[in-house]
């Protein structure tokens, strides 16, 4: 089977790929070579951060394998700190593909959500998150993960 | 950081660990060494497929990283297939860590829905799907991976 199904071509200028090149800023909690992770500026929950691998891909279907399994590294290592840091009672995780599923960053990425009993996901309504508490949250995370 | 995040421990008689056993059945589309992958009986969508690791995990956070990473490419091949089989626009994927994140059994498992604009997921009713339909759908990704 081929990687393209279809889909259209990676666009080298999705704001994901912005932000991995620097162009634009993010509250960066976790790099290494092949992932960075981030805080998503439209939250469903306080804590709501990004895995997203460094090398195009548009969705789950075209990642190269290896890049694949270094998203999922990384997942299982920012989804620890965020659980601690944010002292969640669980983690809904989400990854979403073409419009139809959900997308609207058309570069691969992972949400990871703290979750609490009885505190429904907010909705992605298109309003940012406040600059000085994603940046707390973003530290409380990072402390996490240097503790880990 | 350790895995255990006080979590409770592994329950080898959730029904995935069954499933895996053969105890009880599943309309099984895939499996490797390493994964298994099946047909949710309730399904969210038509197509609706879950891939689970052989070894045991309660979730994301205490599965082994050898593991996850199996899971991981497992996801990537079902996916296409089930987005073939299905004709899918889209596909979201998802993965719940305790009662809180929306988990209900306790044996890691990543859930694939193939999405069409316009059309939400359907809620877990706790409604059993028609097995002559899961068998039919399981056949349409078994196909689509015969042929991949």
């Amino acid at each position: 089977m081929t990687d393209t199904h279809h889909a259209p071509a990676y666009d080298p200028d999705n704001i994901f790929a912005k932000i991995l090149r620097g162009q634009i800023p993010a509250e960066r909690v976790y790099e290494d070579a092949d992932t960075l992770a981030f805080m998503d500026v439209m939250p469903q929950g306080d804590g709501h951060t990004l895995v997203i691998p460094k090398a195009p891909a548009r969705g789950l279907l075209d990642a190269d394998p290896d890049s694949l399994a270094a998203v999922a590294r990384t997942v299982q290592r920012v989804a620890r700190a965020v659980k601690t840091a944010f002292a969640a009672e669980g983690l809904t995780v989400f990854q979403y593909n073409e419009p139809a599923g959900g997308q609207t960053v058309f570069h691969l990425h992972v949400h990871i959500v703290p979750r609490f009993e009885g505190v429904p996901l907010q909705r992605h309504t298109g309003g940012m998150a406040d600059k000085a508490v994603l940046a707390e949250h973003a530290a409380r995370i990072r402390a996490a993960l240097a503790a880990g």
